[in-house]
């Protein structure tokens, strides 16, 4: 892939000279507080700050923390922009009045029980840059952008990167309205939308392009601590299935039936779950369960029925098509078993996400200033396990990401944690 | 062991000639429907007899079928004994008014969604009995007696077999009537009792002694019709133990967690359940799994805590303990696991019994009459792989039980079902 970053912006990149232009480290983390107050919960230690957050998206702390942001946006030069699925724009314009923004973009939505930092630390943080500008009076040769991009987490309405993905258009946007919440399907986004006041027009990448998409971001997994790392520069994000399996073999009872005349359903979940890891370990992918469910739960009866997920990572998609072909090969084979007794083994996929290709240009730029900044050995490449708006962006535009270090890996947690001198 | 059954019983019975006497098969039949007016549950056809049960031990069902059983055994010359339990023993006297009866027993509880066999067709069979002495007009030299133990199924009060391991003295009376329904722990099981009018005089194998107990009971197994054999002799009961497992690792996000960084507590539990369920075939011995949740349950997230049941059984009880040692050990090796991080297993013990054997002469009767009826072709010695009241009675008084076979080996399961031709 040739990088389509503008000339001018990877030449400005290029020659940045860290320590030129700091952000303000005390800000940006009481800013990062201050705006979790919407939405706190689930405390977990003394301190004002030790509370994860329930923050989900358009409800109604989601909509004071969107109005504080576009009041802070506005106090230091931008102006605001929300299209018709709720993602605000918070545009800073630059010399060239024609030219697309560069954009920095993260979500302030959260999991029902999520942390501060997931999304949060990206979108003050972009704040806290458009401060450190707009107060050493700084102007810019092209506008920029700050995005809070509506619904990532998709714990409301289920379909994460939701507002990314209907400005990528990859969701047409009367489908993302029509997304009911999860707890009370009588609400549907667009109803949201309205009640939280962030209904606007209806723009996209061909109405409101945008030069680049950057995103800074809690790694959410615990690389870059194991191996003392500070800075992650993300390559791309790996291609993902999700499958709900669905065992059916037959009850019995555990004292009376013989192996040979058992078709147990559980037994054969646990096979699957052992020799899809194995098979994912060989070709260095992910494959995982999150949820199992064996009826009917009685300790001496041998579930006749077991429905699970299954969740299948690698960085080529190829390479994840190819292995969940394998596994569910291999998941026919162990429910034949070698008894009298069959276990069937029914797999539905509900979710797949293509592989994520970032920028060069973006991806050399974050590495250049991640190098100077920390020095090399303390910087890694590396790939994104997890989705971000990144990913749709990346289909639309030059893209880049950053991580930094997660505490013990954490996320989707109250206590997801980042060090503030690891921003 | 050496027979403790009297020896003029186990003449008596050796005696027996095959066609001397014979019972009406089609008044045991709807003997055993008639009874389940009391509880029918769980419709599955559209028969009249095409239910499960739903008769919890000492319920409103259950008190006006134990009533009905009481005026149904009086009818035919027996009297009435209920112990401090509930138990009752209907008692048929003999020329010899000074021994101890002859018992044939098992329960008329059910499950919560159990069938119309297991343990019904054991007390209605010895209800036939019982008619077609009376009917014949003939006494026997000693007493008999049929019993209905209380509360065998545990599902109502948790505590298996509670009303024989009463009368064994393996359970105190005052233990046994602080039992809570699971349901609504404001009920005692002496509450249950006084309230179905079934509290009576305590007596156990000591005030009440029986000379022999016998059990007619299906199965709930596949080994029967599997080998096309008509009648089973039970040898003994296998040994077992139950155990809450609580497997502990870390929560983290299937996308971004390298294998090396998880501490899996599902991939540990399926690994347990495989190596365990290896480990048993090796000795002959069964172990299974029947309740597994892992948690926090999301598509995404590898779970962090996973609490799982295993039930190990054989026929001895020191294999029992040798391979649950064995199990532990392995699965504490399986939860440190090859990379950084591990999970920690837990093993609760939450019940045990010891494995049951029965009286040499008393299976051997059972097994000279079972041949003679059926042909040697078609009865097999067996282990009984679930507990009955007969496993209390061993331990007291010479006991024997006759196995028929359970189509498709399925029990504790509204479509529970026993050719009448196999009774």
């Amino acid at each position: 892939m040739t990088s389509r970053l503008p000339t001018s912006l990877h030449r400005t990149l290029s020659r940045y000279k860290p320590g030129d232009l700091r952000i303000s480290p005390s800000r940006l983390l009481d800013t990062l507080h201050h705006s979790c107050q919407w939405g706190a919960a689930h405390r977990y230690g003394p301190q004002p700050t030790q509370t994860g957050m329930a923050r989900l998206s358009l409800d109604a702390n989601d909509a004071k923390v969107r109005a504080w942001m576009a009041r802070e946006a506005e106090a230091v030069g931008c102006r605001t922009v929300v299209d018709g699925v709720g993602n605000q724009f918070f545009i800073r314009p630059g010399d060239r009045a024609d030219a697309a923004p560069t954009a920095m973009g993260s979500h302030m939505d959260t999991q029902p029980t999520g942390g501060r930092y997931d999304g949060i630390l990206g979108v003050v943080a972009g704040l806290e840059v458009m401060r450190t500008l707009h107060h050493r009076g700084l102007r810019t040769r092209y506008p920029l952008a700050l995005v809070n991009w509506t619904n990532e987490e998709g714990a409301r309405f289920p379909r994460s990167l939701a507002g990314s993905a209907v400005w990528a258009e990859t969701l047409p946007l009367d489908q993302a309205w029509s997304l009911k919440d999860v707890n009370d399907p009588s609400i549907t986004l667009r109803d949201a939308l309205v009640e939280a006041r962030m209904l606007g027009t209806h723009c996209d990448h061909r109405s409101l392009p945008l030069a680049a998409h950057f995103e800074l971001h809690i790694e959410q997994g615990p690389i870059l601590e194991q191996r003392d790392k500070r800075i992650g520069v993300v390559l791309g994000g790996q291609a993902y299935k999700w499958f709900d399996v669905e065992i059916s073999g037959m009850e019995c009872h555990t004292g009376s039936t013989p192996y040979e005349y058992r078709a147990d359903a559980l037994l054969c979940a646990s096979r699957i779950i052992v020799e899809a890891t194995l098979m994912a370990k060989e070709v260095g992918a992910l494959a995982s369960t999150g949820i199992i469910e064996a009826r009917p739960g009685s300790v001496n009866t041998c579930p006749g029925t077991v429905r699970m997920t299954i969740d299948v990572r690698h960085a080529r998609s190829d390479v994840v098509a190819d292995l969940c072909q394998r596994i569910r090969a291999r998941s026919a084979v162990l429910g034949r078993g070698t008894g009298d007794r069959h276990c069937t083994v029914r797999w539905d996929q509900t979710f797949e996400s293509d592989a994520a290709t970032f920028d060069p240009a973006c991806i050399e730029a974050i590495r250049d200033v991640a190098v100077a900044t920390v020095g090399s050995d303390r910087v890694l490449d590396m790939y994104s396990g997890a989705g971000h708006d990144s990913f749709s962006t990346s289909l639309r535009c030059p893209t880049g990401m950053i991580f930094v270090p997660s505490r013990d890996g954490i996320s989707h947690n109250p206590s997801e944690f980042t060090e503030p001198e690891h921003w």
